[in-house]
């Protein structure tokens, strides 16, 4: 059973009112005395206040909810637990949800998380949210709570958001395998229907086009995400004899890649380059280190939580959209064609 | 703004009550066309229950808790992703929380996801806790409502557990470093704190005793779960020369030993075998396949809801420790030295 004020109050011989005041530190005429023996029965009682209770009288939580497409991918995961670290040591906690990648699962889970009362919420939009922008428009429209996206971004203005710069990241990534002398380049991009993929695809074309490199749109490769979808996008890929270098939606994908061009005896980087994107830890276990986009979660984690305890303090400060810039980290998954 | 039922009350000019009554689908006196009216009222106003006062009245939030020590860790990130989707089928809302691995803070997550009113909370203990044996006991005692734990054994009898045998785990990979031939086989254990980690180095030591082979003690080496333990550990490890293969606590660490023996160009398996534990889809990526432990998450899964289910719908039914089975998975890690 939980202990309620009301026995506590019994046992200090005082009104519930009295309890309450004391144990929510609100000023009152009751004696140090009395205070200190109700402290010390609630103690001892392990007390602990409904908060259930609290968060429909008070209406805070100190509880943030993050709101995930796809918790088992290593960026996500890690990306979680940089949240929560972060919003453990401002005295929140967080609570992950995982939509799956699926629109219908996000809208329930978000409503869900607001009906039960969260201070604000973290979002990374599912994928598929992206292929009915209209009801992904009605949806952020109707969140009643502080929120922020991270990683997804959308083209909606009047939005926090804090995503990595898509189009540099396309833009870099393609004009190091072009500098390198690659000019067959595929690109197995991630669902064509997210914003972030298509800048990504723009930073493509514009590499070619300053390096004055028609683009063969067959190169062009919708894939996914996972692990699963570049092991069966990598027969596609081999049957493209003539490329020489790969771009990878991310390192999931590249691995997916790099297995099976080891099953099939494709020699990594001699016979085919590869880039990935998102530089996991586990890129480093390769016979190469893969070359990889870093998108630094904890900037994106800083930034993020900046703007959203910003906007629970002062819910009409003005909305921001930042943009973070991805790098490149170079290993030796590519090769050099030209001196 | 939230819609309240006061708001449809007043649009179906009817009391907040006839509301109630008809969105809670309970029996009244209300005609059909006023109760399809008030349902109408409902939908268009998007109106959506407020949990937080609904479970303070039914107590019950078809919510569960899952309570994960290190979500970046790849078999409990899968494990959180089985459990929500299979909990969501079975339409209830999961929230995650991570402990990482620190006694303190689990004791407050479990704490304050009660308070938020969960219907039941699926724990995996953190690490930490096996350190404070008391402590971990009085924090099992003090859980209000129903929970399985999981992953991580107590020897408490009259708890709901569902865990893989540790002791048959640490057996069967030793006896399989010893039918290959090996003979000076060392173990980066986990904590030796915790239950299952003392269980797997007495099977260990019994598969040792059944090949009439002798423990070196320093060949026990006490190491944690994280790629970077492993490559801490690597050092210490290759500093015994003598030995010939190697036991991990898990994947993760394997990959740290495996990425630092690549540095220091000592080959496996022809001059290290080496096992892990967990079985995780990145070993595939190597250059060899990474024998291992697969602990199946799916029947972890499946058995851990089935009590927490049984529990939630019956608080009086017996309480069970289901143990589970762990297969080995041979891949070619492991160099045979006998024929």
């Amino acid at each position: 059973m939980r202990v309620r004020m009301k026995d506590i109050a019994k046992l200090a011989n005082v009104s519930e009112a009295a309890v309450s005041l004391v144990l929510n530190d609100k000023p009152s005429r009751i004696s140090e005395k009395k205070k200190n023996e109700i402290k010390k029965i609630a103690k001892e009682l392990n007390y602990s206040p409904n908060i259930a209770a609290q968060s429909l009288a008070k209406n805070k939580t100190r509880t943030i909810g993050i709101v995930i497409p796809d918790i088992e991918n290593p960026f996500f995961s890690k990306l979680c637990k940089r949240f929560e670290e972060e919003f453990r040591r401002l005295n929140y906690l967080s609570i992950i949800v995982n939509t799956n990648d699926d629109y219908r699962i996000e809208k329930n889970l978000i409503q869900m998380l607001i009906n039960r009362g969260v201070d604000g919420l973290i979002i990374a939009l599912s994928n598929s949210s992206f292929s009915k922008l209209d009801e992904q428009q009605r949806l952020i429209n109707s969140i009643q709570v502080p929120f922020v996206l991270v990683d997804r971004q959308v083209s909606l203005e009047n939005v926090n958001q804090v995503y990595f710069d898509n189009y540099i990241g396309g833009l870099i990534v393609t004009e190091y395998m072009l500098n390198q002398g690659h000019r067959k380049i595929a690109f197995l991009t991630g669902d064509p229907n997210v914003l972030g993929t298509r800048e990504r695809i723009l930073g493509y074309k514009k590499a070619h086009s300053n390096f004055h490199v028609n683009v063969d749109s067959k190169y062009i490769i919708p894939t996914g995400y996972r692990f699963q979808n570049g092991i069966e996008k990598a027969r596609d890929l081999f049957s493209l004899t003539e490329v020489t270098g790969v771009i990878t939606s991310n390192d999931m994908v590249a691995f997916g890649i790099i297995k099976k061009a080891h099953d099939e005896q494709i020699d990594i980087p001699s016979r085919l380059s590869i880039v990935g994107y998102d530089n996991l830890e586990m890129g480093e276990l390769l016979k190469f280190s893969l070359s990889s986009i870093i998108q630094d979660s904890n900037l994106l984690v800083k930034n993020s939580i900046s703007l959203l305890i910003d906007r629970i303090k002062n819910p009409k400060s003005k909305k921001k959209r930042v943009i973070l810039e991805p790098k490149l980290v170079k290993g030796n998954s590519v090769k050099k064609l030209i001196d």
